[in-house]
């Protein structure tokens, strides 16, 4: 087995350094670090990691947190959870994926054991007793998604707020007046409250009045034909309506066939743009939908970045950092048409 | 804090299988570490685990590695995690999933230090670097999935073969004899040689030719673009083709779209199969997609209890279990046009 002398000379560092990376006992900065878990990595240097974590109160590896229920990882999740990973590995961190329950009865037994230094949760309900226990528990966290009143909490989550309205921005300056809203109907389910759904819908709700023009929500069920329900339901309420924001992915191929099935053709009758979700998910559908993609990749990195921040103590800020979905264009939204 | 007598007796168990439980020294059945765990969660007790650790040589913990490369994470993938992470706490794990690069050059890292006390391996190519690493380092492991000589390891697996033949005969009885295998283009990329594509091709080529059918294979690029050409590609090949196999959910949508747009109607000039996908994902298009579904939940299962047997030494046994897709009807197959 390689000396700490060898990484330390590999890595062109001090052996304090390779110390420092090692035990966690000193700030190293992120460059650094890499240089020195690369240099422990091509000459196997193994520290025994639980004898090291006993000693040092650390064991370098962080849990991003997903609920147990439902099958609700996406591949928009799946962006924020490899991303997060890759950059907790640049900083010699591990981040593992951990399931837990969406009342948190089980975050005891995974946090206070000493074996995670730190938590990102993800899939944020408004209300969420996730949020509560890990305050109490003392473990340093940081959210993807916010709860209603996350000031004095540290995340990252995505401007829906933004996105709604740069959403409407661009189908208004094609000149829709009547717009749709198709969401997971949630009611009844562990992941009620769910927040960026309540942040999405307010946002709606409000900025089409606010706009002069006329904003109908409706809440689809699972897949296809949850899809297909949704489109008919949205067509009864507003016959008129010429765009429709969708944010579940499951259901939009459904919705298109929906629309096509009651004689409106998209986008030249009735525009689609799909919220908060990815190219390739667009790119799944025909017409290939125009998209508000989600910033998963940078939302992952800074994630990471901010509960690092806080296990280092290189930064003391409170992270708030909010970042909207960015407009992909394709083929599923048009001008509106002329009566 | 409360004591293990007290775990015991809300346990209704001695305090000496607490003690079993909670250092893992010896074996106790599933519905009594099930019984422990809740009573220790009840009562809040809280080992030290790193502690515990240190003295068993156990932690409890076991790992679901996943390559970091591309986005591969789909719903049938998060249904065996979630399964088997389920699994695993019922007996008294806990299973987190973990990014490797799919060289395995970070496995040393991960496994060595003490901290997993086993781990499942997915995404398994016919030559899986991985495989021989996790060899060497004498960890604990099981896979899902199977390299070429999978003999003298444990895994469980989809039975791909069976799968294929099963999808066929259901496709032959009605009177197809053209078929059509539509495959992910993964040549160059680091997931070339990925088990589950070479099994399924190998056996769809051997039964075409037994069968005394015709049988084309195109490999699609990326979403729905990729699925329109493979379309295109297939019906250049071979336009007399009735039938077609796909494995590639994503570029399922644009497949029926290329079908569409070349003048051949689903199902009643082309019958579509989805392989190895699930309902779900079968629900989102239009015709819904007739699916040989894949067993991500027996198997989640399967390889959580493959994996802790080993570990709690409950069974010697070298674990190979193979469970074929089993076909959900739905409305993309049809009997073969007659001529």
């Amino acid at each position: 087995m390689a000396t700490m002398q060898q990484v330390a000379d590999r890595a062109g560092v001090s052996i304090a350094t390779v110390s420092f990376v090692v035990n966690g006992t000193k700030y190293v900065t992120p460059a650094t670090t890499a240089k020195v878990t690369a240099a422990m990595r091509e000459l196997k240097f193994r520290g025994n990691v639980v004898a090291r974590a006993l000693a040092s109160r650390r064991t370098r590896i962080v849990a991003l947190l997903f609920p147990t229920t439902g099958n609700r990882f996406s591949p928009t999740t799946s962006e924020f959870f490899m991303n997060a990973a890759e950059r907790a590995s640049e900083r010699g961190y591990h981040l593992v994926l951990w399931p837990v329950d969406p009342a948190g009865d089980d975050l005891d037994d995974l946090v206070s054991g000493g074996l995670v230094d730190g938590v990102v949760l993800m899939e944020v309900r408004m209300d969420d007793p996730r949020v509560v226990k890990l305050s109490e528990l003392g473990v340093p966290f940081t959210l993807i998604g916010r709860t209603r009143d996350a000031a004095e909490l540290p995340y990252v989550d995505i401007d829906f707020e933004t996105t709604i309205e740069d959403g409407l921005d661009h189908l208004q300056g094609l000149g829709h007046r009547r717009f749709g809203l198709v969401l997971e109907n949630l009611e009844g389910t562990p992941m009620a409250g769910y927040a960026p759904h309540l942040r999405v819908e307010d946002t709606f709700r409000r900025s089409v009045v606010d706009r002069g023009c006329a904003g109908t929500v409706v809440y689809a069920g699972p897949g296809s034909e949850g899809g297909r329900d949704a489109a008919r339901r949205l067509l009864e309420a507003d016959p008129d309506v010429t765009a429709v924001l969708v944010m579940k992915d499951d259901s939009s191929a459904g919705l298109l066939v929906g629309l096509y099935a009651a004689g409106r053709r998209v986008p030249d009758d009735v525009s689609v743009l799909s919220i908060a979700s990815s190219a390739a998910a667009g790119d799944q559908h025909h017409p290939r939908l125009s998209t508000m993609i989600a910033p998963g990749r940078e939302l992952g990195v800074r994630a990471a970045d901010a509960l690092i921040d806080r296990l280092d103590g290189t930064s003391t800020e409170l992270p708030h950092f909010l970042l909207p979905c960015v407009l992909r264009p394709a083929e599923s939204v048009a001008a509106a048409p002329t009566r």
